[in-house]
């Protein structure tokens, strides 16, 4: 008989039932690959009473989520209780305890994951937290160690299932904006209030884990431009796919002269890249290196069940180096490199203007692009009589000099309103 | 100054000369993330003299490699010889003197994998093949491990690069299948005798490793049905895309009934599942679960770096785990779960036939379908006066009864041709 690990449960919601039933289901398969049977010790809770229908013992529940990582017989402490504090307070003492830590929480990583992994080195213990990002996607840990010995040059990811399906929506089925988001919500992707979703606080929070985890210098949610697709139009969608594009909600991260570069806004990707064949409330975070050359990881990024196979995935491998001769390092603390300020960055440029439909003003539209040194690389117009179209694409250009276009365009009097600006990552110039 | 864990190469071609750049390039993170600093201690080559562009020492390189199997001063075995003697022989050996185990070697597990686990888990230490499935792409140990809680239904996989490549340029090229070949042999994506990659035999090896894994149940190369790709045609490749799909060669692992089917064979399937997506020489592996759902995991297969990044990964995640109190399992040595024959095996059917172009011929062929109980989902006929070319898509039907169905139409008068039968998957009824 294996011998057991004491596990400690902080909160009972979807993920921790999840937990608890996938531990028991499949205890002999887990022993094998863990070396240890992971057992469920304590199971901190707000009303132990409540009706659960999971398989642990009554007498596991308690309100004093304090003891649970006082407890000298747990070993893991696994966090499902979401949000910034109490999780903090709790992790910290659990983590002074000489505890390994387990967790879901990406705002609380995003936001004081540095403080967090300092604590696990000094304390000698693992904190794992392969849930955060991408829900049942296997990828926190094959970034950290199967690439360990990888330059990671630039992390892309569709890291928000819900902002997904709401694109998906529109690009598949013509719909606007607000009808996709009224589905989403119909069906349960997206909150009644879906602000943390589709301003892109959900996928920044997740962009900063991975930029940490993947160029070792820590980086926070405050670093990440954001953006998100409250402002996505029907108009850019059909365009998008007139180029040949479909546009989903990237979080990217990438190394620029030495400097992190972390950002998340919506984009055109060519339909080709693996990652426009993510559909639905799928996640898929596509990787590049130097050597490995491109990875993707595709799969489910929220839902109970897949968010809790992660955390028990966790918990075997926080149980695999229990009592190794040395243990690894977490994620950096410090921040070893800058941060790129976004009007640093340079890419290409899709933008869609309303103009007056009269003689000269592609000129002078065309003059501001020049002005700013932006070189323009296709252009439609479609003319009504009145008003045009006006779409453009860019060659590569410098975000500031972008913005500054942008600025100069609406001074024109012929700009009746500048519609839209996107993003256009995933293809040569 | 982190402690050095020493490391024994057996071989050092292509991708022992990367794994040497690596460790050397990135050993502040490897050492960071792995706890230890690894560092190559014996080299055992053909020709120790031989000029290397690798960043060693002359001094390690040695012809003996039962040397360093047995040096009491090497703690992991990093085998990059291919080929099963005497890989297998030196493992045995390294295995028998308590060191730890890394290896590429696909064939040796493909055929001999049990005998090496149970020889591992009897000395108590571990053995990583991350590299023998899917090159660069972290996979084996997400499965074995991230997975560990979940119940692994089914895995289809693109695993060999070569024919991926080749299908690509049949499909968005309309080369032939000789044309194609042509072309990956002069890019050198297939050997001078392409065989082993165009037969599905790589596959079927990749194949009963990634069943081994999934399933917890000893698969061997000659478990699965294997069916290369030199009998697809344009037509085949044509008639695909009017239904929506391509074609692809899956590696197809899946539970049924408690048995584990395997096997490689080429493949129609929808345009918009993500393994469509997988162009050139990518390689993915598609993973359904019951509680993860759908996962994909994507890369490059094949090349020096990439794999070399997977083997420096494994021995990442081998030096975590030195010396830690229990050591996991190896993959299941035993024969848990019976193989479920091909016959026994249900699908979908793409039948492509040249029959007489004369009244009362689609009754006789439809007639042998309705005597074998497989239910006809769509014909298509193209008639050309004299002759016709007849396309049909099947219901899902059992392979034993499909196979009497071809039986019978090539009885049939009518019937010139029966051209290609191919498995569609990945769709509803």
């Amino acid at each position: 008989m294996t011998d057991a690990v004491l596990l400690g449960l902080l909160g009972c919601g979807t993920v921790g039932g999840a937990v608890l039933r996938l531990l028991e289901e499949h205890a002999e398969e887990i022993a094998g690959r863990a070396g240890w049977r992971p057992s469920v010790f304590r199971v901190g809770v707000q009303d132990p009473a409540r009706e659960r229908d999971v398989p642990a013992d009554p007498d596991v529940f308690t309100t004093d989520l304090g003891s649970i990582v006082a407890d000298p017989q747990v070993e893991i402490v696994v966090e499902l209780m979401g949000g910034v504090e109490p999780a903090r307070a709790l992790l910290h003492e659990a983590l002074r305890n000489g505890k390994h830590v387990v967790t879901a929480n990406k705002e609380l990583l995003a936001t004081h994951g540095a403080e967090l992994f300092e604590h696990a080195a000094e304390a000698g213990v693992q904190i794992a937290f392969e849930a955060a990002v991408g829900g049942g996607i296997p990828l926190v840990r094959p970034i950290r160690e199967s690439l360990a010995g990888e330059q990671v040059s630039r992390v892309m990811g569709i890291v928000n299932g819900t902002t997904n399906f709401i694109l998906t929506r529109m690009t598949e089925d013509a719909m606007t904006f607000a009808d996709a988001l009224s589905e989403a919500q119909a069906l349960g992707y997206a909150e009644r209030d879906p602000t943390d979703d589709v301003e892109g606080h959900d996928a920044a929070a997740k962009c900063a884990i991975l930029a940490t985890i993947a160029f070792d210098s820590n980086v926070t949610a405050a670093d990440v431009f954001r953006e998100g697709i409250t402002g996505v139009t029907k108009e850019d969608i059909a365009f998008a796919d007139r180029l040949g594009h479909v546009v989903k909600l990237l979080a990217v991260a990438e190394l620029e002269d030495g400097q992190v570069a972390a950002r998340v806004h919506p984009t055109m990707i060519p339909r080709a890249h693996p990652l426009a064949a993510v559909r639905e409330a799928f996640n898929a975070v596509f990787v590049e290196g130097d050597h490995v050359g491109e990875l993707m990881f595709y799969g489910r990024g929220a839902g109970g069940d897949p968010t809790a196979t992660a955390v028990v995935g966790d918990i075997v491998h926080v149980a695999r180096e229990l009592g190794a001769t040395h243990v690894p390092l977490p994620p950096a603390v410090e921040r070893r490199r800058g941060i790129r300020a976004m009007d640093r960055m340079e890419g290409q440029y899709y933008l869609c203007l309303h103009v007056a439909d009269r003689p000269g003003v592609l000129a002078q539209v065309a003059g501001v692009f020049g002005d700013n040194l932006v070189s323009i690389k296709s252009v439609w117009q479609e003319g009504t009589g009145r008003e045009a179209l006006l779409v453009l694409i860019t060659h590569r250009a410098n975000e500031g000099a972008m913005q500054a276009t942008v600025a100069g365009l609406r001074g024109l009097d012929a700009v009746t309103e500048v519609r839209s600006m996107m993003r256009v990552e995933g293809e040569g110039e």
